[in-house]
């Protein structure tokens, strides 16, 4: 079909016209599966100072699997931070002295240079365990990520709770709940056979941050995890975590022994489900001698529970524990509401689980959420905090954000999770402190998407979970140049221009979605979008009209005496700030107040313009980021940061919609004009009412 | 907590007792992401050739996207094979002429090497069209991958059939019917914003076996796709892939103007209808000017169609061939079957199409799957092929593996297609003759998963139906060669040993799920695991016994003249070959004949015993896989031969199961007693009867 020579020398004759060859590169693209632990090569005076260094790590010999992994790190890390393989021989040994006869909390190492008599350096990771080692080996590699200089490191950690917990809403079909980042990471199709080497690496990920728990299944638990088919998948998932310090938990279905355990009945005090949940237990410590324990979201939410039986919470708690024995922890959820709507439903798990302070066993936790409701952009702190002494108490967060706008756009939660944990109770403790005796639990984000979050920038909410749960009193700055600097670039002017992006990201949520105190006005069932004018679902605190309370005259919901007091459940110290809406926090204004729209709000403004102006500095917050991030392309790989600037126009997109969307509401309600100069919702209101999202995820 | 000093020296005093570093690796893991487009670095005699030819990419600075895509293949494909960039200057120049002025068939292309006056060689890549240019770069690229001289080549191709194309099973929620790799890889709910790096990566594939059409919706339709909110997320993807020579199509539901066109009714020859349809196809091609049409399911399974208005399936289908004018096609599927068991399931398309014949517009084409019934392991090729002369008619194979195990273990698929391409219809022509016209469609085995099938040889079936799709005169086992020379290893030994197992891989699987002829015996609804004990589902057809026919008599559905006479749709020559089970091929023995256990085969054993010897003949050959699999670890990366070998441990203990619990059942029905040295099925058939999967995918 060619017609030969002439085409030939036709070619030929163009040749030496054309431009030169582009560099082609077969480079592996960055595509954030490495996480924080990129492990990218030094640069600079940083470089410098590693080379000098010139860091061996010395192979102990030891047999235990958390040094051998500890060693395979330091190796991986420094491979990639020096850009070759470090030496063998000749440099600084880098040593692991993993039973150095020091007590503390489990975990705890120090890491420290020292001169040798040869002149040369010598970094020693010392820890009372195996554990500690890996703990010091990463922060190790934190540190000299950072560019910090090996010569002279010195670190001493321990970690502030013991309890350092993954809950995944992963279901055993590969589905997660309010997962928005593909399907399960956990194949329980293909285990026990096949092992994804993703569950090595997510181990690195979790050891790296220091979390040492997690829980592979859904709270609204398939019983399917309690049979014979399920007991050498989970053995295997343990047994490839357990030299990375991570214990294996799982969710539990109160109803189990009725459903696979073959009985009629599934009451705690009944004998036959005391020996049925014991057989369990001890299948289960046979195949996973650590097993860590049972979550359990028990009479809440349609879920099973011991109320079933007329027998209370602890009852139901404590017959796991006894079935579990001294070797494993019950952890029991204090997030429960009733069908019915009399009572606020912010008020109901203080009134349910207040009574039964010290009625628990000693293995049984008490999980509560960081806030009374569910999660929102913001809420203030639970109530139960402080308030049950007798109780062992931990946290749950939400590290999915499934009420934050999900899987798209730059929202970093540490500053929410700040707030909680820096929240003083009134009980004579912070939050913190109330939590660190016990630990802290995060709702997780991950996914079978290759940057593992769905998002670049939800990495960064993994790590700050970690990070915080090791200690809370880390700054949200702090771990937030930590994060940057191991996953995107160290450079100084791109950590100084990024970092406070990330820092204001939470609060622009708030201000676009559900500003002044606002809550839970998305959209029914999954939870993207606004939706403040439903109404009509069967249960009353279902609909965002419970929440906002909106009409011609005000909106707010009133929890002080007047309305439903759910503010008498704080003490009193708390509760006095907050019941004046003149002196209180306006962040949380109408969480605890309904005001009408002509309310003078602190800013001098009316409660009904106040309102525009922070749907307005939300949407101009997302608008800065998108803009700002323009400006970072030069240190950003092509990849990512494509991959963000487009999460971030959907970012933009949505901020508006919220504003618009909430903004033609509201009007509807109250019919008053939009200040002078303010942007008109785009759309009718019943434009955004038609709205339908078959195809949400999560 | 670390006692300074005295431990340092401890640390440093046994610092030289300790072992040598172990070579740490960054390198990318070998994770099969990269499928057959791996391009890793030539060896020996090949390597040393290219290096001598030393191929330049030569840079025509045309504008065409196709032309720009196929120098940055080259230059990739090259740089991995070099193992470095390719030199811009000096060497032998590769050209690309596009627009050579010859005809053809759509996508031709000759590659031809050429001496030039300076000695140098020359290759020209030239074709009628830059698509054909693409094509001849990546046929290029593989001769090269397969270690052929560059100084030799000589390629003269061009596409058996126009129509070459992949069906996605996929719904708007991410989720995939009969998907076993995960998620879909279409991410609908980030599109328009976000295009995933990976659909690139699918063009680019897709592209290099010829595939140019992709249907990326269900057959069982969401009528979103018809959605406003749609057309930008297709018009995205459709601009992204047209470089790569591939056209978008979507699957359609026939009720979608009562669904999302708010209209009454959806009868075809409703005015109101038509004008809905023509509207939704003026939009496709406003946003997508290339739009390829609509694939439509339609009277099948509960889907709507034309006969819920009393219409002919030739009515609904050139309904919607008018609305897509001359620009778009209307592929209409021939898999229907009707919800009263009077007829035998195999016989229906065949009684509803045949009188059709003639009857449908210029731009219909009539998807035919490759057997009656529904993709079983073996299925005689369907009656349909070569019956309707007057009407274009397209193949439907399955790539996933619904009813072949799912994506584990080893099944090649090119050797079941091969069979019914190479098909005489009786009618004059072979399967792969009557479809040349027209084309081949597959459904996709693609998802979320990082080696796109969930297996690592489940890619080897992608590549083998777009390699017949181009040319089904190719044989398995140079498809294989191919294959296997691309993406693992060039080795001779290795690819020596391989290949036939892959060969014989689904001879294997026929023979340990459904010997001699049987079909459909497998789990409901997952169509996961054995079970033909199944005979108490609502429909008739939808229950193994009613295929499998057995009693304590014998086994097999009788479909010849004395029982459902379904032979009497093939051509006369071909039913009469099959009419006598002493003739006809005995892999397709219980298809058409009922016989009693003590038939004599034709290996002189009764067929009770000669359907256990080929159960027994398939858990041997998984076996022999399993083992020849480990003799190859040394050619294969770690990661990869791991993943195998798991997922051959999973095949293993399938074929097993399948062979013990159809044993147990036949026995449970003619009491026979297994030959003497026979293994007996190692649990009862209450076993297996008991075994539920509701965790299963797809």
């Amino acid at each position: 079909m060619m017609r030969g020579r002439s085409l030939v020398n036709r070619i030929a004759a163009s040749i030496a016209a054309l431009a030169l060859l582009m560099a082609g590169h077969a480079a592996t693209a960055e595509d954030g599966y490495a996480l924080w632990l990129r492990y990218a090569p030094l640069t600079g005076s940083a470089k410098e100072r590693l080379d000098q260094f010139n860091p061996v790590v010395v192979q102990t010999g030891e047999a235990d699997p958390s040094v051998k992994v500890a060693e395979e790190e330091l190796r991986r890390g420094l491979t990639g931070l020096l850009g070759h393989v470090p030496a063998s021989s000749g440099g600084s040994p880098i040593v692991l002295a993993c039973n150095d006869g020091s007590s503390g909390a489990r975990g705890h190492f120090n890491v420290a240079a020292h001169q040798q008599a040869n002149g040369r350096s010598l970094l020693a990771i010392s820890a009372a365990d195996s554990v500690g080692c890996l703990y010091g080996a990463f922060a190790l590699l934190r540190e000299l990520s950072l560019g910090r200089d090996p010569a002279t490191v010195e670190l001493a950690q321990a970690p502030a709770m013991p309890l350092r917990m993954l809950d995944h809403w992963d279901n055993p079909d590969g589905t997660v709940e309010r997962g928005y980042a593909g399907r399960s990471i956990f194949d329980w199709w293909h285990l026990p056979e096949e092992l994804s080497p993703r569950m090595i690496d997510y181990a690195r990920a979790n050891a790296s941050i220091g979390i040492n728990g997690v829980v592979v299944n859904n709270v609204n638990a398939s019983p399917l995890f309690l049979t014979e088919r399920y007991l050498p998948k989970l053995k295997r998932l343990a047994d490839a975590w357990r030299p990375y310090g991570i214990r294996l938990y799982i969710s539990v279905r109160f109803s189990a022994p009725i459903e696979v355990g073959g009985l009629k009945t599934a009451d705690p005090l009944a004998p036959q489900v005391k020996a049925w949940w014991k057989a369990q237990a001890g299948k289960l410590y046979q195949a996973i001698p650590d097993f860590g324990g049972f979550l359990v979201k028990a009479n809440s939410e349609g879920q099973p529970g011991p109320q079933d039986y007329h027998r209370t919470h602890a009852q139901g708690a404590n017959m796991l524990a006894a079935a579990l024995g001294n070797r494993g922890t019950v952890i029991w959820r204090a997030f429960v509401y009733a069908s019915s709507g009399e009572t606020d439903r912010v008020k109901q798990a203080y009134e349910e689980f207040k009574p039964l302070d010290g009625k628990f066993a000693p293995n049984v936790i008490l999980q509560v959420k960081n806030g009374p409701l569910d999660f929102q952009p913001r809420e203030p702190f639970h109530p139960l905090f402080g308030a049950m002494p007798h109780t062992r108490m931990m946290l749950e967060a939400q590290i999915t954000r499934e009420y934050l706008g999900q899987a798209t756009g730059i929202v970093y939660l540490a500053p929410l999770w700040k707030e909680v944990l820096d929240a003083p109770t009134g009980h004579g403790a912070t939050v913190a402190q109330v939590i660190e005796p016990t630990g802290m639990a995060g709702v997780a984000n991950t996914g079978s998407d290759r940057d593992w979050t769905g998002d670049q920038f939800d990495q960064a909410n993994w790590y700050a979970f970690g990070r915080l749960a090791w200690s809370p009193a880390l700054s949200s700055d702090q771990i937030a140049r930590e994060w940057v600097g191991q996953t995107f670039s160290r450079n100084p002017n791109f950590v100084r221009q990024l970092v406070p992006m990330m820092l204001s990201s939470r609060q622009a949520v708030v201000d676009y979605m559900t500003p002044l105190g606002l809550a839970h006005q998305m959209g029914t069932g999954h939870h993207y979008g606004p939706a403040p004018w439903v109404c009509t679902l069967d249960r009353p605190e279902w609909n965002p009209c419970y929440y906002n309370r909106a009409d011609a005259e005000g909106i707010g919901f009133d929890r002080t005496r007047s309305g439903s007091d759910a503010l008498a459940q704080y003490a009193p110290s708390v509760a006095a700030q907050w019941a004046d809406p003149r002196t209180m926090d306006e962040n949380d204004l109408l969480w605890f107040h309904h005001l009408p729209w002509s309310y003078r709000t602190q800013s001098g403004k009316s409660l009904w313009d106040e309102l525009i102006s922070r749907y307005d500095r939300g949407v101009a917050a997302v608008d800065s980021m998108a803009r700002e991030w323009q400006t970072l392309q030069p240190y950003v790989d092509h990849e990512r940061f494509v991959d963000v600037a487009s999460s971030l126009a959907i970012q933009r997109k949505e901020a508006r919609w919220w504003r618009d969307a909430s903004i033609a509401y509201w009007q509807s309600l109250n019919h008053l004009p939009l200040p002078a100069g303010e942007r008109p919702p785009e759309h009718s209101l019943s434009y955004y009412e038609a709205l339908e999202f078959p195809d949400a995820p999560g």
